[in-house]
């Protein structure tokens, strides 16, 4: 993952309520990047604050390396996402999304409701001009390195614009993250034929092929851990079984592992001595360390943790939080949809008559 | 996996040409059947009899333990589907599903070209009673024993009704072969509440509310593997998807682990040790176990198996085919579309205004 140039210099506001855990995470997190990031990232907590100087005091340090405003609401992981926003004005999260609004901050991390923060961020920051949906890109490990998948849940009902515009977004993210150029973009369908798929794919591959973008064609579901994409485009519905199967697949082969191990000593002894390879692959798999999920297609930089997110994984988040302002990346998707867009007639059409305007 | 009473008897056709390797894996694969399931399953292979005879003879039996009719045609991995259903009138495929249309065998099981043995089944045996869309069903392992999905790429576009129809058929399917009554539907979505999701599962979820069956509601992709549901509901786009998505988890897992143990020699010293156990987790996750996948909704009964099948693969679904045939599963499918059905008007609507007509 990029890391910010020595003259680069970024403030980010970072909800320190939200996730499964709320500051003790958050806090620890905050640190871990204060560590690692110094003076180029300014850190600003927004929560209860008492609550954030008891977190801060377990540390032993002479100063909190971060800002702290004072917030009195929480958007709690079961308030409806429309309801937080339009009652609790003085949530943690409203706050540091107003503070980035006001320009006072250049990006935000919050690792709350994950609906709850898409609305926050939509309502508050705006759409970028010409997205016409934003979407979460998440990063999966592959064989090789990484691939970005997106949308993985805003948009479970999807016209073929919407794709495509998301395989704008997702080539940017990662040309600008993982310092891949000219990424490759797979449409994620059934069957590699142009033709195969649902009506959805069916149209969004005729607008892919017609672009400037390094599109690859159709890939399947077996495709996206080889790493034959950088960018795996599909509708927020599909994207969220699959990020959510994935999450889970893990667990399952381990809880299968240590049933078959069992009482066996010689198994005990194999699976004693194999540990520290098979942390190895957890760490590799973990997403923790991809930094979050961006929520790319606003108009301002949203970067959103998973609920269950550990210290590591926030401060990872504030480094690709930091890339992403620093590295202009709204600026580089705004030029990107004027070169590689629709046509304002493509942007209102049916489905089923599209052709790309170069 | 149920297994045949005593009493019962049937006689089924296999593609011996269909598959990766041909007559070389189906031949023993019916060998295993014919130990196993002895004189209560006859079996016909059809294919290259030439082919076929070689094969046997590597087994040294005094005669082979199944019937061989000749056919002069292979439907290969590359035809079209419905080119080959037009065109290779003698393929060992379309030959094994006439013998069904005129009830000279009870059941077909192919490992040949999955849209081939759809398309033939359909246009040889056409649909059953009542039934909008044919769907394929895979088994997959979880937690607790196994769940059955479908649709899992017969239908990339799919209606509420052909959802709420694949729901109906799975509950017999796994009441059936693995004897769970009142088995638990759930519907694939992206959030628990019945709101959640995209248009088609919304309008499915009140399709299933209204219904006889023992709906327990949305789930999501995490849910699947922990066997929360028995059967599992989703349209074939996003079944696909994530079958073959699951299917290269494994191998993915393996070149991680095998990446991280390296060369240091207690990591590999420990691998060693753990290979029985993990050889255990592979047999239990293999679905070779599971015997095929079913084509449900046909007037027959078609067990289409992995192009990559095992011996064992074939055996396990003539085991399935021939349950399914002899324990009357299109009789049940048909009775529980009758009682748990759609009226006339909700076969024709369109998705918005369904309820259930009990």
């Amino acid at each position: 993952m990029k890391r910010l140039d020595s003259s680069q210099k970024v403030r980010i506001a970072l909800d320190a309520m939200g996730g499964d855990y709320g500051p003790s995470v958050v806090v620890e997190g905050a640190i871990m990047a204060a560590e690692e990031f110094g003076k180029q990232v300014e850190l600003v907590l927004v929560g209860n604050s008492r609550m954030i100087e008891k977190e801060v005091e377990r540390f032993k340090l002479k100063t909190a390396p971060f800002e702290i405003i004072h917030s009195s609401e929480t958007v709690s992981m079961s308030d409806s996402a429309i309801q937080s926003f339009r009652k609790k004005k003085g949530s943690s999260l409203a706050v540091s999304l107003d503070l980035q609004k006001r320009g006072e901050v250049n990006a935000t991390v919050s690792a709350g409701h994950t609906g709850a923060v898409m609305t926050h961020a939509l309502f508050t920051l705006g759409r970028l001009e010409r997205v016409l949906r934003p979407a979460i890109a998440v990063v999966f490990p592959t064989e090789k390195d990484v691939t970005v998948i997106l949308d993985v849940g805003a948009n479970p009902n999807c016209k073929a614009q919407h794709l495509y515009q998301f395989g704008v977004m997702g080539s940017v993210y990662t040309n600008t993250i993982h310092e891949k150029s000219n990424p490759k973009v797979g449409l994620l369908s059934i069957g590699e034929e142009s033709s195969k798929g649902n009506e959805l794919t069916v149209n969004t591959n005729k607008l892919f092929t017609g672009s400037n973008l390094n599109f690859t064609g159709n890939i399947e579901g077996r495709d996206v851990l080889t790493g034959k994409c950088d960018v795996v485009v599909c509708d927020g519905f599909v994207g969220n079984i699959m990020l959510k199967f994935a999450e889970s697949v893990g667990g399952f082969f381990r809880s299968q592992a240590k049933r078959q191990v069992g009482k066996n000593i010689l198994s005990n002894v194999g699976a004693f001595l194999m540990r520290p390879a098979l942390r190895r692959v957890r760490e590799k798999l973990d997403y923790a360390e991809y930094g979050g999920a961006p929520l790319l297609g606003v108009d301002g930089i949203t970067i959103i943790c998973h609920g269950g997110s550990s210290p590591k994984a926030i401060k990872n988040a504030i480094g690709v939080a930091a890339v992403s302002a620093a590295d202009g990346i709204n600026e580089k998707i705004k030029n990107n949809l004027r070169i590689n867009g629709l046509t304002g007639k493509q942007m209102k059409t049916e489905e089923n008559d599209f052709s790309i305007d170069k």
